[in-house]
């Protein structure tokens, strides 16, 4: 989980840009060394043009006039292409600054002449090899956050993300066919769908949480160690994460819903509202799990005093038993001279008579007290 | 518990959902086999008919001209004859795949011509053999949480149910009287009467709970031991279930009431303003179970720290009375040529003089702390 | 308190009424055989008429001409007579359910020629014999719950209550005086009488409930038990029922103050309006005791805490202190046949300096770690 | 603290008003004997005038011509002087009723003629003879705390107070100057003055409870006793109080500032949004005591448990090492006629290797588990 | 710590200004002796002029024609300075009492000529140093809370600080390039650029803040001791800070955006709305972190728990192993004279055998609890 989520989550901002002026262009993720693919998807209800453009000279063939035009920037280290693409789409330097800042929390900004829209795109990348991890089935999963920025315009989507992995494969390939409802829809369908597939997944990752915590449960007597805080804890931070990126986006959502600069087509919006609905039933259960985790924190430190109570009554029963027996059989080896009973006949058998009315009365006390 | 409620908590939606084009329909629920049964009834204050339909051509047979409507589908796991159903009475596919979608929180969505309603009936199955189980009464019951989606139009009402079991036959019985009121009022009125019914049915299980709190508190003291917190646990997971259900559904009578669509009668709504004054109780009462749960809680964990307490006293006491003495008997068993103390007269009454003089004041040390 | 206030809070509703249609009239407070006794009270300015109906033909010879009329219910177990009353004075059938569901919460609701409004008194009936329980102040008293519901009319107001007992023997006597203000005014000054007076008695409750609150952390320190713990949590539930009763209450008075239809006379406002100052005095205070209950809790278990680090502290310094000293004895008490120490002159002097310093290093030791 | 904050806080309201007709005017209050004294100050630009008044006749001498008014009533157990001065200034009943209700919660009223304000004047009496007390700087201070009514009309101030004690010696100077802005301004800036002293105060007893506060986190390792919940609990309370008298202070002045009925003029607004200001400060800091209050609960509750840990730790350590060691000697302690060891010429000094051994392998494992 | 943040939070206003008439300049804060030293610097887009004023004749000599005046006064000890520069710019009095009041809460107000603004600037002055802390790098830092507050008015602003250290030499040198964004635009993007300067600097808090929780995780199980206590409880208190610094800060922000006055230029104020994103990120951080450091705290009491476990379950089992058989061999250490046993031939073999049994029985059962 460290290489993942956590530094998204405790280093808000990098230090790079502290003092910078304002609008300045900085990328203050993580460095990654890429060559630059932008991905251009041209598409109208007849025809589809994929093309990679690899340097920035490409990007002014670029034509947005009679087709929608769907423009993917996989990496955003580099600030020139950012600019580049700016300038080409006659973009604010501000939203430049926000995509590049890619601890941003979702929002949506709106522009004359376009919306700015940034999400938090959830994934479980290691979910493939889960197989393998089957015996530790209550362990944390590592969860992937990733920014995804969006300027949707009239006829043209651009979509920024740190990495090359994203979950849009299947709306890629559902453009293919023509017959598809992506293809005859306008430019805000796509961006509809994109947001659907992110909040989709949000789903996945709650089955992921849930299925751990149900597990995490049914092991909680056979692991009374380390595992279970750690394990606890994790589960607790990626739901955190998940409300991080959840709870605003229900914002951004009745933002758009809202539709005032009229971006979202009328026959979009119920498509939209179906996605709040979703949104609203991840926050519902993201809020279920935090209950269910508080109640499982509890249930452990329950367990764990019970088992102190227990060993502390076995510690206290034997103890209890054998400390005054001792004494009395202390008081028998000692070497005085002048000792009548161990003279006596019967004495070594009076003694064990003794012993055996103390332990047998010990013994009906304990069970009164009903600690055995 | 672990075969109802525990999935519809825990995996919120399907992976089978993930990355299909929005309003494909599929049915995410879990999977059963069974032959669809559509109860149609027809009828208005003069006459009724009630028909079973088997087979999807019988569906266009269905007139909901000169009466009132109502169609319940139990099973809905073949999106075939949702599908069917759509076209007939002409609903939205965005509603066909709600309807689909076991999982979706309480709400209500207006359109033109119909109103679409989502509850959660729940219910206690295993109730009737609850008087088997009257040994163990401070168990939780299984608690059998069941969506049902209402379409609500002019004259007809749509109901889909996940299993054939439902709380409707008393209202079905009704239904047969010619006198009954739901016979004379319109189709509004009969899906009031539902919703009645399921709030009803809330109290039930709130009662349950209540009285399962009760006892549990009963044998507080009685069983110190994991019981109490699988149970506690339970309890406090169907309180959850139940908050889950009813706080939308409050906005959902809340929307009604509203009527924008003037689908609900006038004189169906002072009916429906009891119906949320029932929610609004529902609400105080779970919300107070949540309190006397989160209490019953802190009692327990004191009980088990009082407990500790108790069991360290005992054996303290003893430790600390018999340690020393056992110290003093152990001095004269040793076997030195030269201890004075051996030879005298009355070196062995001495020190049980003295045994008993260290005893004596320990106990009242004991005394004064307030131990014994 | 199990026989008073616990089934009101645990039980909501009766399993009675369940599957029943709307507005069929079940009683479903607890079944009590008593005969009716129906209190009317006729007045205006100049006389006063004082009545009571033992059957349901003399309700027809009541008439609301010329006076102001006070019709008091004492038990509300015989639905027939509810229903009567009901045809009497023009009686929604909702309200009248209502009226018999003992269980409502506090609301108020306007309906053309009356308001409908319902309150739960609190009181504390075996406060007379209190003084006998002075030894046991830190316990909880039994605190009664019952409902009233009112309807005010234009010049009629109906009370029913559950219970013989009531809070308004002051008010009645108030009545027979003909220069009292209660004679002087509307029968909407009567309605807000009874209302100050319930609030009024909350006061009551909440100072027996303070006082108890600071008798228990008195006697705090004095009962390390399990009584603290069953106190504890009495108070905190009336604490609970107290605040169940209110906050509702304060919806009901600021809907009355609303007066949309105009049943409350222009001069009773102000009266009202003190009312509502003091329910919000009341909600303040309730919500003050919460915090102080859960600091009591708090200081409670801290000092379990602290109980079970003295107790560990002593046992740890005698066996401490005592378990090295018994080893040593016991070395010389084993009979080697080569053992040198054992001839040794001022061996058995040795040894009791090797006690002594070990002794006074551990007690220096202890005393260092300031456990002594 | 017992003496002064308590009662206000846990006795909210006599038993003494229980079943009165409301209106009377009863006082609620502590019973106390001292003569009234009526302090009245006519004061304008030009001139200043003070009166103390022993008699209800000389109050008929008041004139409200011509200067503004300030009648400053020092005790208000007498009934009938309140109703006097509420005859001669034309006041409502039930303002004067809430006048004697010691237990009021601060609001506003607003009447035609007048205003009508409850405050809550907190102060630290003690607070002279704090620098005795320098060597328990981490006990609670007391508390007092009384209620201050004013009545706010054209030219005339109306201050009512439990006690002669208050803090207003330095306005009422203020006002014997004539170029004083008291002197120049309205009786609304006198009115804004006082609360402005009070508000003041508040402040002063933020930074007495702040400072034992950090005393307290500074001792907490030295005191591991009961002072320490003591103190804990009673600054808890205190700042409780100081919640109760601040928040509701909030809305009075919100509502002045709104000031609908014109009695403030304009240019005192600022000044009032300057105390406004202040209110929201001292919020401030009490929420955060709070919070630092239950953050240093925590740090003592989790000291405790760590000692535990380290007494316990030290009992384990002894015990482990000797117990087996006792064991071992103790077997050598027997006195079987056949055992060969004892007859060994190096029996004694291998028994001695092997204590040593089993001794320095246990210290090894305490080692290996950072237990020492 | 001590010496920067505590005195802010503890001690909210000093006891100096009670009971003074409102208006009158005393300066609350620390004292300091230095000189003062004011920086004016006026620019425009072609000229910038900077002078450092240490009399208060030289204040007239300022001018605020024809160009921005940017006034920054380091001390304000001495409340002469601050009334010269009040009649200066004709600042209401209220407003310059605030400036001296270094207590006050981030707020902004608006005047007819001017808006004054509050804020708290947070930095880490000991961050150079870090490195060679670098071992004890889960400490909490040193934070210095200062407060800046500002007059913004049409062609000036005037900003006063405690201290002279600030954060804003960047903007400083950036003012001398004529070609920088700050000369070319009015002064109210100095204004925005000073309380960007100020947010950005949060997000390093916040950065140091997170890397501590970061490491002081790492590290909760090898401190098992009370640094972690004093770290955790010095971070939970800086997040306090900064919760306190930000969330009025985000009014401030949000007052400024609405800009009634006008005194923000449009073209500003999209620079002002990202400000106003980073504080809505600020605050979701400083709330993430609370979460954190709560869920943190919570670990620890359950490791504490866990290793109290894991101590007792040690002594437990060889307290349980050794008590009986020390009793055993007891026995045989009795100098009875009749003691069969002693007298057989394979007495002492047997023991051993008794003993072995005993032992290997009871492993047996630890084994079988799962304690070993």
């Amino acid at each position: 989980m460290k290489h993942t989520s956590a530094p998204s989550v405790l280093h808000p901002q990098s230090r790079k840009k502290r003092g910078r002026p304002p609008g300045s262009l900085i990328y203050v993720g993580k460095l990654r060394q890429r060559p630059i693919a932008l991905n251009v998807i041209a598409y109208n209800q007849d025809q589809i043009q994929k093309t990679v453009i690899h340097s920035l000279d490409e990007l002014s063939n670029i034509s947005t006039e009679g087709h929608n035009l769907w423009l993917n920037t996989d990496g955003i280290h580099d600030p020139a292409i950012i600019e580049a693409i700016g300038k080409k789409f006659n973009i604010y330097p501000l939203v430049l600054e926000d995509i590049l800042n890619t601890n941003s929390r979702p929002k949506v900004d709106d522009y004359d002449e376009y919306s700015f829209i940034i999400l938090k795109m959830l994934s479980l990348p290691s979910q493939a090899s889960a197989g393998n991890q089957a015996a530790q089935s209550w362990q944390a999963s590592d969860l992937k956050v990733e920014q995804i920025s969006m300027v949707l315009g009239r006829n043209f989507l651009l979509t920024f993300q740190e990495d090359e992995y994203d979950l849009f494969d299947g709306i890629r390939s559902r453009l293919d066919h023509a017959d598809s409802r992506l293809r005859k829809r306008s430019i805000d369908f796509l961006a509809y769908s994109l947001i659907d597939r992110i909040v989709d997944e949000y789903f996945v990752v709650l089955e992921d949480i849930g299925e751990r915590i149900e597990n995490l449960e049914d092991q909680l007597t056979r692991l009374h160690n380390a595992h279970f805080v750690t394990t606890h804890s994790a589960l607790k931070r990626q739901t955190l994460l998940l409300r991080r990126a959840v709870w605003p986006l229900r914002e951004v959502v009745s933002a758009l819903l809202r539709n005032e600069r009229q971006l979202i087509r009328p026959e979009t919006l119920p498509y939209l509202r179906d996605v709040y609905d979703h949104i609203i039933q991840v926050i519902d259960v993201v809020e279920l799990y935090r209950d269910l985790l508080g109640d499982l924190k509890d249930v452990y430190l329950s367990s764990l005093s019970l088992h102190l109570n227990q060993v502390m009554k076995v510690l206290t029963i034997i103890a209890t038993l054998f400390i005054p027996l001792t004494f009395i059989v202390g008081v028998y080896g000692m070497n005085f001279r002048y000792m009548p009973e161990l003279e006596w006949r019967y004495g070594y058998l009076i003694v064990w008579l003794v012993i055996i009315a103390v332990a047998t009365s010990l013994l009906w006390y304990f069970r009164k007290m009903r600690w055995i």
